[in-house]
């Protein structure tokens, strides 16, 4: 079992260091020291190297982060209070991070280059589920709940970029303030009246 | 003139790497190579090293992104219309960079640890700067001009990842789309009850 453990704790190790610097900070001596695994077992497990780990890491951390939005969304019984709550759990994510982690797949977007296609097609897949996962907590018209849900992962991206910068939650609980009230609107009349009118 | 130029050079290769991956990209072999300038050159014009480099280069794009931000918003004869016009100039630009490139103070955000305060500190005021620029254009309650051009600018941000990620300005066109809708409604009642009510 101790080398599925090697690999599993490079997997990690390469997780968490894509969620503090990208792809620049999980170089292969990074990843060795991190989890703590022998040099030469990197190429044994990732015959395709850093590109080959990374997009493993990637693939691992999605669903997770999955699981993260779908409790958060869950817990709003409107499309406002949804909207808050996926903010605030994200506010939170950030809080206990001390800012210093944001989320991997955003960290190595910000990298991407020609040579890295198969990474960029995993990071495409990636936030596209997301999107879909997103939309499906927003029922009404499929485009509108399509395009709502990439709205809303946009906002989550770019908060992170801000929390990092102003070591702060703000941005995430400001846009969960402002996109409720858009999504109080647009997918639940009745708040929309209400706060609007 | 030629050090002045070698200085500038080496700024500009900065703020390009910068802007194509984030700080990671942007190492001094690579400015370097890049500039066109002499290695020992370097340290010469930056004492401080790759860190004051990078603040420099920062500093230097700041504003150039300022001066496209305020023009692109004083296209806009309505807030829907300027927050349109906002996303659009953001969209072109990335089709420009072939989705290669994004803000150079994003890509940076995230690359940011503990041993990097003065250069967090650096993205953290010009992002200040930025929202009040932004929220200069959306005239009313100060405290909500300026929130919600702190939401117009995380989704400037988040765009920028998924753009990269998508290789698409979907994402830009999308929250110009909504992030209008929303402007009419809390910053043009007229817009607002056309298209709203």
């Amino acid at each position: 079992m101790e080398t599925v453990d090697s690999r599993q704790r490079m997997i990690e190790a390469t997780i968490d260091l894509m969620r503090g610097s990208g792809l620049g900070g999980a170089g292969i001596n990074e990843i060795v020291r991190a989890s703590g695994a022998p040099k030469g077992s990197v190429y044994h497990f990732f015959p395709g190297g850093k590109q080959q780990l990374a997009a493993e890491a990637l693939e691992s951390y999605s669903p997770r982060v999955m699981a993260f939005i779908d409790a958060a969304l869950a817990k709003g019984d409107s499309a406002a209070s949804r909207v808050g709550a996926l903010f605030n759990a994200f506010a939170r994510r950030v809080e206990e991070g001390s800012f210093r982690k944001s989320c991997a797949l955003g960290a190595v977007c910000l990298d991407l280059d020609e040579d890295l296609e198969a990474l960029r097609v995993v990071t495409a897949t990636a936030f596209g589920e997301w999107v879909s996962l997103i939309a499906s907590h927003f029922p009404g018209d499929a485009r509108a709940s399509r395009s709502f849900a990439g709205l809303l992962l946009t906002a989550i991206e770019g908060a992170y970029i801000r929390a990092r910068a102003e070591q702060s939650s703000r941005a995430f609980r400001e846009a969960g303030t402002w996109l409720g009230e858009l999504a109080a609107l647009r997918f639940g009349a009745r708040t929309a009246r209400r706060r609007v009118g």
